[in-house]
């Protein structure tokens, strides 16, 4: 292990072998936590090429449980967004593919920083069951199209650990180590086929344009390797998706989308993502044919019939979809106005989505509780007029708001003169 | 510690007081190893500067106990070799400069990897003892102006955890590692000047000219801050010090040294330090004239003499100056003889170290013992001539030598038909 240390250090390519090597001993605790995160940390300063973060990737899903899929016909396609705020795309998609036929095994996490996570949305849901057995959930995406449940203990046990290193070593953010846990757990789900969404920009994990288009190309790579063919969109995260973050309140408006009454861009990147996974599918010719399907299904009642389902299939009170009033509500809201007028030029989405951490809607420490009632609503996006004393947006509460919180909200909104240039809800495809 | 390690890990300057904090939370236990590991290897790829370098020492120098050694009048000066092969200089050096007045308080180290250490040369002295109280301590160099001995636990112990951790974390050969736990050490043992002997070459641990320069100038530097003023000479080994390596041996080659009998360059370099030495404790102008004093020493008897003293002090047999076949002998011996005519252009010193390591005149593992009485004598140096079937170096055994040992020997001369230019002895002086 030493001599492995210090040939990541020196700059040279360890070889799969000795990755194997690594990952195989570091689970097995014959290599100690002081020489693992040395090498954390050599990766993190030096990077790895692709070969090496294939290897790495698939050392690490070897180090677990792989889901075989085999008895479900067809091609298995999945979801994998690298986490932004306000992304709920993964709930109204999953039941919207499924209703056109796709099969979907979806393994989902939790919210991770300034981020929420699919699964602690879909525990909003009265009864919502997120653990199912390997039987059941074959069984469900067998007969319905979707399952959306979180990872066995035995799924990756490397990633796991390593994971767990990383986060008190200051190792998170390496774009080989992020592309290589990903992909060990979407690679042991069973998937045949993968639409990668990476989040750029101010609310994204990755900021820049550059480390997100190098982290979309390590994932294709990795899945290119695997024989699991992967699509990147490089998505817009200059500010939150749709008008929700919060978990209940996100489920809302997930609803609405499958109604065909959400917001403009959570409708449309669902539509775009959806597309691909259908045409992975060969369930369409090309993505135009596959929107077309899709919305056809949300027109006909069809998405939302799924989405039903697979809230009943995994133990959920399905009458919220029909009434979300059902959902965890908050006991007082507070409005957040605007302090001068003009258009909003800017967002500080990564603080919006610390803000909702910070009134419970996310964890701090892994050990907190969430709450799913609370979070905020978004009144104005970039591009909206703004007159002094409008709310901005409204925090959904259960406890008071500290003023830290109410002045990072209202902080986070950047008002200018003049009306800016739209964002660009897709800024690149990589395949 | 998660942020101070992030900070080394984005190339940001660590302040006194997070380093402060960094070691004496890590010394206390507070701190785990794989956190400290993965600050290591950041440090060991994104290095340090001079002020995080002199931080870093004064911290680990404050996590343990510091010598006083102020009820001796005068300027103490202290000399630190960065370790060679045959380097003995200190075992002549330290009674020579006690000899001309010099209060040289010199706390020593043990072999390292293809290098020897001062202390286990000393020991193959039937009967000298290296630990010593500090009263001892400082009542012998009060007295007879030099002790040598080793550092006790309590001394730096920071430095202790960290460098067992470097060992294997591959993360030794770092210059700010490297210097501050050279200067934590010479700091503590209460010296008020220090000459370094920075070695260069195939035989040192600095293998470049720029290395060497590099951790010179950071040893100068820690000095300043600390007001200890350091002079570092960038010396050669590219072959072995004078023509022994071993314990027993080279304490005989010292005793020539010491009678004016001893090889030229060891002789020389012992002079040279000495001088500097002679002027940083103000006893001499310059070092011409240090030289003087110094030459004058050995050739009336007194340095001998001081050597005697010091080995007395130390509960050792003073006789064995006289007498060296009191010193262990070895069984047998076995000469390298050469395969090929010409002259000796260059020797793999590193090799030469190791050989001798093998044969049990070095530790391969920290619990090995040495055995005082083995080495390897040379007959040859860079610049000799040599004829097929002459004996280029005699080995000294108290067991069958492994072919491997001899072939490395052997290998070890590099033999060609233009005579080499001759090795400088001082690369560069640094202030």
């Amino acid at each position: 292990m030493i001599d492995l240390i210090a040939k990541k250090r020196d700059h040279q390519e360890l070889s799969n072998a000795e990755i194997e090597f690594i990952i195989t001993e570091y689970t097995a605790g014959n290599v100690p936590d002081y020489q693992m995160s040395a090498l954390l940390m050599a990766i993190y300063l030096n990077g790895m090429n692709h070969d090496e973060t294939s290897s790495l990737a698939r050392a690490m899903l070897n180090s677990g449980e792989k889901l075989d899929l085999s008895m479900i016909p067809g091609t298995k396609v999945d979801k994998h967004s690298t986490g932004g705020v306000g992304d709920k795309i993964s709930i109204p998609l999953a039941p919207l593919v499924a209703s056109a036929g796709v099969k979907n095994p979806m393994i989902s996490g939790r919210g991770l920083g300034h981020t929420g996570g699919t699964l602690d949305k879909l525990e909003a849901i009265p009864g919502y069951q997120v653990d199912e057995t390997v039987d059941q959930f074959i069984q469900q995406v067998q007969e319905h199209g979707t399952a959306i449940i979180s990872a066995t203990k035995d799924v990756a046990p490397a990633d796991r650990k390593i994971y767990a290193l990383r986060d008190v070593t200051s190792t998170v953010e390496a774009i080989p180590l992020i592309a290589s846990s990903v992909m060990s757990k979407k690679l042991a789900s069973g998937t045949n086929a993968l639409v990668l969404d990476v989040k750029v920009g101010n609310g994204a994990f990755m900021k820049t344009e550059e480390r997100a288009r190098k982290l979309a190309e390590t994932l294709v790579e990795i899945g290119r390797q695997n024989q699991v063919p992967c699509v990147a969109y490089l998505t817009d995260m200059n500010q939150p998706l749709g008008y929700t973050i919060g978990n209940a309140l996100e489920i809302k408006e997930s609803i609405d989308v499958l109604r065909g009454q959400g917001p403009e861009d959570v409708t449309e990147l669902t539509l775009i993502l959806g597309a691909e996974m259908l045409v992975l599918a060969k369930l369409a010719e090309n993505t135009e044919d596959a929107r077309q399907i899709l919305i056809g299904k949300i027109n006909d009642g069809s998405a939302l019939a799924a989405f039903k389902q697979l809230i009943s299939d995994q133990n959920g009170d399905a009458s919220i979809v029909d009434h979300p009033e059902k959902l965890p509500q908050a006991a007082m809201t507070l409005d957040i106005t605007a302090k001068q007028a003009g258009y909003v030029i800017g967002m500080q989405t990564n603080d919006l989505g610390l803000a909702s951490v910070k009134i419970g809607g996310g964890r701090a420490k892994k050990e907190d509780k969430v709450d799913p009632a609370v979070g905020i609503v978004l009144h104005k996006k970039i591009g909206d007029t703004v007159e002094v004393g409008e709310s901005l947006a409204t925090l959904y509460l259960n406890s008071e708001a500290p003023q830290e919180v109410q002045d990072q909200v209202l902080n986070s909104f950047e008002i200018g003169t003049d009306r800016p240039d739209p964002l660009q809800l897709i800024h690149e495809i990589i395949h």
